[in-house]
């Protein structure tokens, strides 16, 4: 089985630095579209200059407490932790900006929301930040590089871009390309949340974390993630999804209680390409291998057993990798900031070179439908398996469209419907059924 | 507002009637369908033939136990019943006949699918049989009544027809019309389920159910259903639903322990005509106040509440009728059956008319792709919200097709999609956000 040419990956990585150069940055893409009105809840993204992101020097990580198992797919991160947090029934729109009583944290002492908030207007985001504030500096600027290499490749139109605040502090940015050249939809996501875990959700975690102290009034938290999920036009090009979040508690000095790492990355193609599927593993695993030679088979079959289509006995893609809770106990926390800015480094080389090569192979309606009958499985997968998903659409006053935004512009239910016998199709669901080891 | 006239419903029960007569009775349809071969896991319809239903003398109805709730939704209804029953991770293919070991009844005593089996191979189906047999030559009569006017009406093809055996007894006949002149999709389910309610089940019962015995090692059931869902390919015609239920558990006797009806049947369009909501609303009513003025109020307000899409903030549609664990402390259990019985004999009354109507009514693309919207949020409303397809799906060995023949055909997802001011789309929104009385 061939594999992907180092040329093809240049040049995909070329079209992300021509799109860089081409125009200006991402924070002042909104200028370029003026198509799009700003509208109360819709705002158009102007960040701040920020300092260059450093990788350095380690924050203030002094971590003993236990930590929380969080699984949220593609979701937008803060309504889960959100509703997690509060349990409240009404939680106010995330457009307003109005402070929220906090339980968090004693009231004459400053929240880590307006900590963070203080530090970045006096000295930036530097490599003695805070992992918070890293972490977010480094998802946004991730963001703004996919989105630029997308609407490259894409050709034909800007991605839509909807920015939000958060009450307690952190907001989200929504980037959603929708029937384009190339992709029928793309997402791309970011959300920063601070919030607070009062006792009851404190109890509720002590669970499965005895080592919580029963005696905590409450937790502030600040958990900040990217997501991403791209579903191109042409069967012939797989979907792609990729999530990954960081989680933090403090204690009521503002220091450092809890905190971990999650996320991973997954392909869904509607026909395989075994060269495409293998080039994607290979990227992912020498991501994973450049920290550590037991993630790649940890976090692959973390993966297949995840995105597991469980009432159809399918898994939803020929998977990726997967991990969750990855704290102290597994790795000090600067080697694992580093191990998902490798991740996240990668994606664009696993995904360019496939979606370059399948964009525009020719195809006919039946491949057209089968390729709407696997978004359907995926739809299945989303809306019915997938923890964040579920978490999110139940949170009330959550934003539904950035939680939905992962699910395909069209999908096909067809009763009884059967791959043929020999088919392409059907070797995919062989091997949905029972996932291979590719690389 | 207008109301439907009579003459149409004259000529929509016409319509069934003619079909009756220009071709054999439904469960000799399988001849007339060589293309759709027979399988292992596919068999033929061939009902052993029956004698005319009785609507009269009551079954053996000595309830003295509690009730379950049980909401299926359009869910076959067997699967989720076997679950609830074993907590069984691996149950035995539907379409195997091997008999299980049974843990709800002594070894010596015959269970009530043996006591049934034998009761129909010996008399039939009378006046004074137990009200599972009647209601099972129910379902089973009007689901051949309803297919034969849907394939009279649709006029390209037939229903695709499934039936299959349960291992401890019951089965089901899943009918699919897809791909239509005038549908879609078109399903009409009934199933029929024996089983045995473990000790473990039991006890989860009691946390809602107190007056269950905890010292019962095990229960037997039996439960029917006829569950339906209709998609129409005209946007202007809208998609229904209708679902009608009966559960019994038994004593080690064999006699009634207790039971109770389930049911109800609602409307969702993509366009509003409000002659269309008010017609079938108006139909409901009338079945519902020739046995209780009650009724229609409390269920029709029970429709709006359970088929809400929450995370939308939406009702599924125009609503309806539900209601479930109608028993001894509603009324008996022949005025529920009667109850029941007119509820079914409404449908294509409510329903015909206004497929009639709507069938061939001109539309544009925009108005296809608002149906594929409302479409998606349907998928939204099954995948997430609805109880009975969420435990089906979670049942290992469940007939997923069967379960998910209530999804559309095609559905759509369109971030941040909104009706334009003072739209039919707008409005049809705002009714769904706010339930109208319709009579």
């Amino acid at each position: 089985m061939a594999t992907m040419k180092p040329a093809i990956l240049d040049a995909a990585l070329r079209a992300c630095t021509r799109a860089q150069t081409r125009r200006p940055a991402f924070r002042n893409t909104a200028q370029y579209r003026p198509q799009v009105p700003c509208r109360t809840q819709r705002r158009c993204i102007s960040d701040d200059a920020r300092p260059p992101l450093p990788r350095g020097t380690p924050g203030p990580s002094k971590v003993v407490a236990p930590k929380t198992r969080l699984a949220v797919g593609v979701v937008f991160i803060g309504f889960l932790i959100y509703s997690m947090a509060t349990g409240d029934n009404q939680p106010p729109p995330p457009s307003t900006d109005a402070p929220l009583p906090r339980s968090g944290q004693q009231l004459d002492s400053p929240s880590i929301a307006d900590r963070d908030s203080l530090s970045k207007r006096e000295s930036g985001v530097t490599a003695r930040s805070p992992m918070r504030l890293r972490m977010e500096a480094f998802i946004k600027e991730t963001q703004q590089e996919i989105v630029r290499a997308l609407e490259a490749l894409d050709g034909s139109q800007r991605f839509q871009i909807d920015t939000w605040d958060r009450p307690n502090g952190g907001g989200g940015i929504s980037c959603v390309l929708q029937d384009g050249k190339v992709f029928d939809k793309a997402g791309v996501n970011t959300s920063v949340v601070y919030g607070t875990l009062p006792r009851a959700a404190i109890s509720k975690m002590r669970v499965n974390h005895k080592a919580l102290d029963p005696d905590v009034e409450s937790l502030e938290f600040f958990a900040a993630g990217l997501s991403l999920v791209l579903h191109p036009q042409n069967p012939m090009a797989p979907t792609v999804h990729l999530n990954y979040r960081y989680f933090e508690t403090a204690n009521q000095d503002g220091s450092t209680n809890a905190w971990w790492f999650g996320g991973g990355t997954d392909l869904t193609p509607s026909y395989l390409f075994d060269e495409d599927v293998i080039h994607f593993h290979r990227n992912i695993k020498e991501a994973c291998d450049a920290h550590d030679k037991d993630y790649y088979p940890r976090f692959k079959n973390w993966c297949d057993e995840y995105f597991s289509v469980k009432h159809r006995g399918e898994t939803r893609g020929v998977g990726g990798i997967f991990f969750d809770d990855l704290d102290e106990t597994e790795k000090d926390q600067e080697s694992l900031f580093a191990f998902v800015q490798t991740c996240l480094g990668a994606f664009l080389p696993s995904y360019l070179p496939i979606i370059e090569k399948r964009k525009d192979m020719p195809f006919v309606e039946k491949e057209k439908q089968w390729q709407q009958l696997r978004r359907g499985r995926y739809v299945e997968f989303n809306l019915v398996h997938d923890r964040g998903t579920a978490f999110g659409l139940n949170t009330p006053g959550a934003r539904i469209e950035s939680i939905l935004m992962s699910l395909p512009l069209t999908a096909r239910w067809q009763y009884q419907h059967e791959p043929e016998k020999g088919s392409r199709e059907e070797r995919l669901v062989n091997i949905l059924r029972k996932p291979i080891e590719w690389v």
